[in-house]
């Protein structure tokens, strides 16, 4: 999508054979990019969130090997890269399922096509999300367009984090239906989650509808209840960073809470699932790896002083500690269903199997 | 409750017939106190959040109506005081309440005599206060020590927002059984939910916790439902701003969504329900106005700087706007039962009548 009328992805393959990346905790505040030489490189760019987003974790992980393949193209390289960089995040599946990619790709060639395979892999699993997105965008659209027909006035969506194109290579999961229907004049607004305690909604989310022109409104994350009580949330769309197989699925911690309050007011609530974050080895979301983050994101927050200067603040009483899950499980009971590169279908694993039917 | 070793109230009055509060718009960075002179430093006071709470609201208007009394003791004056501080915030009902309590008492007295007799009567509202919240204590408490009986380990407990003694005069609403359970010996500890976009709990109840020795953990407001899916909440308790007669009730956003977990997972959810709070002219919860913050509370962020000084910085994409309601509804069904003054009662209007038949 467009920065500065310019447009981007998220993660990019240099001529120097290094991959360039957006440094997303910088946002919003200020747009740079870093260089990823190494997979250490990669692996700490995961684990600080320079890059972050299920998708574009797996692309930068598959880079990670690829740019590992480029120095040290030896089996025990291979081996230790796809180790390290699998043990940066454990919630999201794209991580393991672009890193076993990348393995069954290399393992049993030889080490002087190691590199080239590597690196033509990794950009295959750039271009395949970005397509991947742009489908789920084609299937919402034409959901969000059967709602919009129902009322009178902009179409209120409200999303949780960001499953933007910052999350993805382009397009975004949960984005990419409000970027085509918006790009299609549906008259439409979101409602943005800042999504404590990262604020990833208020700035990145917020950031990215903004750049694209998109209207959109910040709330606090409790504020969500609230505005499907009272008839100012026409749907939710969320992302997810693992599906299981009966349908329940990882993602941001909160997500569950809004799920819960679509329910409770008939809401209609929407999952942007793209084939790679389900996760066909588990039968339930009670199985999935939640992620406890450090206490500091919870204690600090970092913003622009008034002269322009990024600086962080202590907001919490001081001696008092922090728990810091990254990740609910929203159970399948509670969503209408999900959208994936191939259609709408229910949140089942009869639904999943019905799309995905090699699995 | 202490501070530093010291008793103090939330508000009290001065030998110069003017009334000191706690600046809570400075914890927790900050102890400092303020002097409220004349109705119009009361009524700013509340605006400005000086003072918060319901109870502690409702206190600082019947102060706001002595002051004028003092200089000024005409019916006119009386009228301009009252409907004053009653602009300040529409959602607690003890504000209306307290200035209904004062008119009363004032109204048809001679000049002469109305300085004494509001001076008398603010006092006597926060001795009150002061004795509902303990009996709030006694009664929860003993639902504290069942529950504490049936499990091995701390009882975890999860709260929403400040409803501890710096919301009211002393003890608060929901902190008195967790100071009664403490101080008794119960093994406990509370989750603190930050409560964005003010972050009442991680700067208010998690300082007064900690100042009384409390263990506690805070939290992002999103954290809640991920830890009672995965049995790390026994119960919940939270205070109201306001309570209809068929006992829906008003508290601070994001409140509706804890209940809605709660009910989701068996975990039982207690409102602290001082008299005051319930409106009996209200049927139901979707008559409550609700209020409707600045944007700035959601945008930006208020703490320390690594050298100490206090500092508020921008936190959302530059140029994205904001929505800040202030409360949520919780409908009474989500609710396992209210704690009064007078015990324990079911949310509805049979359980809150039974409880107070004359009104």
């Amino acid at each position: 999508m467009k920065i500065h009328g310019r447009h981007y992805r998220t993660i990019w393959p240099r001529a120097d054979e290094a991959v360039e990346v957006i440094d997303q905790t910088k946002l919003p505040h200020e747009f740079t990019t870093v260089v990823l030489r190494t997979a250490v490189d990669c692996a700490q760019a995961i684990k600080s969130m320079v890059v972050r987003g299920a998708p574009l974790i797996g692309a930068t992980a598959a880079y990670g090997v690829a740019v590992t393949m480029r120095d040290e193209p030896s089996s025990k390289a291979l081996i230790r890269a796809l180790d390290m960089l699998q043990a940066t995040r454990p919630t999201a599946v794209n991580l393991r399922w672009a890193l076993k990619r990348m393995h069954d790709v290399l393992h049993n060639r030889g080490h002087d096509e190691r590199f080239a395979l590597a690196w033509r892999e990794a950009a295959a699993i750039c271009d395949e999300d970005v397509e991947v997105c742009r489908q789920i965008g084609v299937h919402g659209l034409e959901i969000f367009r059967a709602a919009a027909a129902k009322k009178s006035g902009p179409l209120n969506i409200l999303t949780h984090c960001n499953a933007g194109w910052l999350a993805c290579v382009d397009w975004g999961t949960a984005t990419a239906p409000i970027y085509m229907a918006h790009d299609a004049g549906i008259p439409l607004h979101v409602w943005v989650d800042e999504t404590r305690p990262r604020n990833q909604g208020a700035s990145l989310t917020a950031y990215e509808l903004g750049a694209h022109g998109v209207p959109h409104t910040i709330i606090a994350d409790n504020a969500g209840g609230h505005l499907m009580q009272t008839g100012r949330v026409d749907l939710c769309i969320v992302g997810v960073d693992r599906v299981t197989r009966n349908g329940d699925f990882a993602n941001k911690i909160g997500t569950y809470l809004k799920a819960l309050a679509a329910k409770d007011n008939g809401v209609p609530f929407y999952g942007a699932v793209p084939s790679p974050s389900i996760d066909w080895t588990l039968a339930s979301g009670a199985e999935i790896p939640i992620e406890e983050r450090s206490q500091d994101e919870v204690l600090k927050m970092t913003g622009r002083l008034p002269g322009g200067a990024v600086a962080t603040v202590e907001i919490a009483a001081p001696g008092s500690p922090a728990a810091n899950p990254g990740f609910d499980v929203t159970p399948a009971r509670l969503v209408t269903a999900f959208i994936t590169e191939r259609g709408m279908c229910p949140a089942s694993e009869v639904g999943l199997r019905g799309q995905f039917p090699a699995n």
